[in-house]
């Protein structure tokens, strides 16, 4: 073996792939326990799918951002090409409509290592841990709104400074679309041009695909909605002879808005009719959080009521997801390295017991190995345990 | 889209792949908190080490049988070839080694997904849920005795019924072959028949490579040192021609006998110094739980000094893993759905405050959706929330 192993760098993670150490990673399950109690209390039943599934089973119905963003694998027991999970919500969807087949409606929450094989933005993580809740079986503004108030819930619960909320509704340019009668390829470009709010870009393509008035002002203008209410009565005024999809969707995003200041009066919310997240999935309303100081959406979800079909069972969806480890980068906590009691290594019946009601009690008890009794506070021992004449008792180690 | 989607196999997950549904798999987070606070309470640190890396940094110095059961994947950010974990035992040596390089004994465990490319046994998984924990820095069997001491505290824990531990020790085997003076291609070709307790295929083994005595006796009586403690002083009377090397792992392996029967008096031991499970990366004693009515070994682990040394920096290890899913299907527990109560959906302050509080006192609320309110028991809700003349009360749900 050569001597330079120290500095080879072979042993360097592969970029955007990370670890968490002590004592972050502590910390860390104590936000995932957290975030799943709080799932818990609001009705959602824990899911664990597989890492891996047959790829057509993890794509199918879901957009091909996906299919690009996830590895492949052949599966050496049957042949056939599997993948590694990208996204856990389309599992989620397969098991409420494949494996659960319930009528009522059905809550699901879900916490997992996701792989990317490529970062989605310079700052993201390429093995994010997944959290996520979603709502099956229910058709109203309800359970939108029901899944944007836990989604804040979780932000609040990882101490995530004052989230502001962004919503859209992919039905909006979605209808506009269907009226200027683009062909899919069109669709696509125009979608593209209007995430990077190029405007210009924008209108250089309607013109050059000679889309008809009105549905051209109207796809032209969705770039500028963009800002506070005002954009509601704006889009109102602008998108007035939009057929009725996108009436509809206006007016369900008008209706979730009014929703959201009664139940989230603390929370910000900014409209962006252009933005169109997940497209390729979701259906309805969309929405992601921000919070100051942090440029990429902190969560993010929405409607997404076709992609059930696929896997049996058409059903109304809803729910939303984050980044647990994006969250507790953002979480205003302080964390500590626990404090533990030192225990001499030796077999005696009462110090075992002794030993064992403290960790029963919450207490964190180390064994002293032989030949490192002196070692102590690089074990992070602040106190231990020592035999008097009425028995064991814990003492202070002074520095 | 064809009508036949529901009864399509493309939804079936691949062979050995398995998910957890509710409401098996929320009993299977409280098992996880459970197990990982029983470690957080011994001392060890929690790490959660990546899904994927570099495959020489998750290879080097482990076993070839690792290497086979690992799925290859190219990271198209770098060209490289990477793998995912089949085992992250060798995730927490580099970790200590070359992340934390402290001086004193570490203490870490894991929990997490590894994938296998085919199942190990016909019982097993694929995607098992390992959790464990390693010791690093300490050499004498002190440490290998609080390790096995935690393993079957994890068995305890988990209501898993009388655990009885198998003992062995690489060392025998290893020192025997050395005073042969095997080759690696016979020497493997001698662990694999031991393996099977294949003793005449030993004996014949031996014969072809004419192995002088009084090793060639020793090594063919391998296959017969099985059983209770009458195996220890049976390898003293059979083993007494072995170098130094075989000596001293016989004495380890008493001692550790010794200091078992006083930690862990209930505990039944069986000995094989023919089995050696890990053998390319273990270097000392090695050991296995087994409960009854389960053929494969429950949980598993021993020393493997050496690893670390590819990392970076030569460590004295021991450690043990075990599949979380395979100690909860062992598991005596009953299973139940939480019982929920519901609300009804409308913005009221005091309902609001009300649904909040009981939340946080653990207990299960769910929003009643429109349209959805004659669902109750399908949701597992047992009582309601009622606005009464004092206010919002709780009432049982007549059946």
């Amino acid at each position: 073996m050569s001597d330079n192993f120290v500095t080879d760098t072979r042993w360097l993670l592969p970029d955007g792939v990370d670890e968490v150490l002590p004592p972050q990673a502590g910390a860390l399950e104590a936000l995932r326990r957290q975030v799943l109690g709080l799932y818990d209390s609001w009705g959602y039943d824990l899911v664990m799918p597989p890492t891996i599934e047959y790829l057509d089973a993890l794509l199918t119905g879901v957009a091909r951002d996906l299919d690009v963003q996830t590895f492949k694998l052949t599966d050496q027991v049957s042949g056939r090409l599997m993948g590694v999970r990208a996204d856990m919500t389309p599992q989620a969807a397969r098991i409420d409509a494949h494996q659960l087949r319930r009528d009522c409606p059905v809550r699901l929450c879900y916490t997992g290592t996701v792989l990317q094989t490529r970062p989605e933005g310079p700052a993201t993580s390429r093995n994010p841990l997944q959290v996520g809740a979603e709502l099956y079986g229910h058709t109203g503004i309800e359970s939108d709104i029901e899944i944007i108030a836990l989604m804040i819930e979780t932000l609040r619960r990882a101490d995530v400074s004052e989230p502001h909320l962004d919503l859209g509704h992919v039905g909006i340019f979605r209808g506009l679309a269907e009226q200027a009668q683009l062909d899919a390829a069109t669709e696509s470009r125009l979608w593209e041009a209007l995430q990077r709010k190029a405007a210009s870009e924008v209108d250089e393509l309607l013109a050059e695909v000679d889309v008809a008035e009105p549905a051209r002002h109207m796809l032209s203008s969705l770039a500028l909605l963009s800002g506070g209410t005002e954009v509601l009565a704006e889009a109102a005024s602008r998108l007035a002879d939009a057929d009725e999809p996108v009436r509809r969707a206006l007016a369900e995003l008008n209706a979730i808005a009014d929703a959201l200041r009664a139940w989230l009066p603390d929370v910000a919310i900014h409209f962006d009719l252009a933005e169109l997240r997940g497209y390729q999935y979701h259906t309805g309303v969309v929405f992601a959080a921000f919070v100051p100081g942090y440029g990429e959406e902190i969560a993010r979800g929405g409607r997404y009521d076709d992609i059930g079909r696929v896997f049996g069972r058409g059903r109304p969806a809803t729910g939303f997801s984050c980044d647990l480890k994006t969250l507790f980068n953002r979480s205003e906590r302080e964390i500590t390295s626990p404090a533990a009691i030192a225990a001499p290594w030796q077999h005696d019946a009462d110090l075992s017991r002794y030993v064992g009601e403290l960790r029963q009690t919450g207490e964190r008890v180390i064994w002293l190995l032989p030949g490192h009794e002196h070692e102590l506070a690089a074990m992070g021992c602040d106190r231990r345990l020592v035999c008097r004449t009425d028995g064991w008792t814990i003492e202070a180690i002074e520095g």
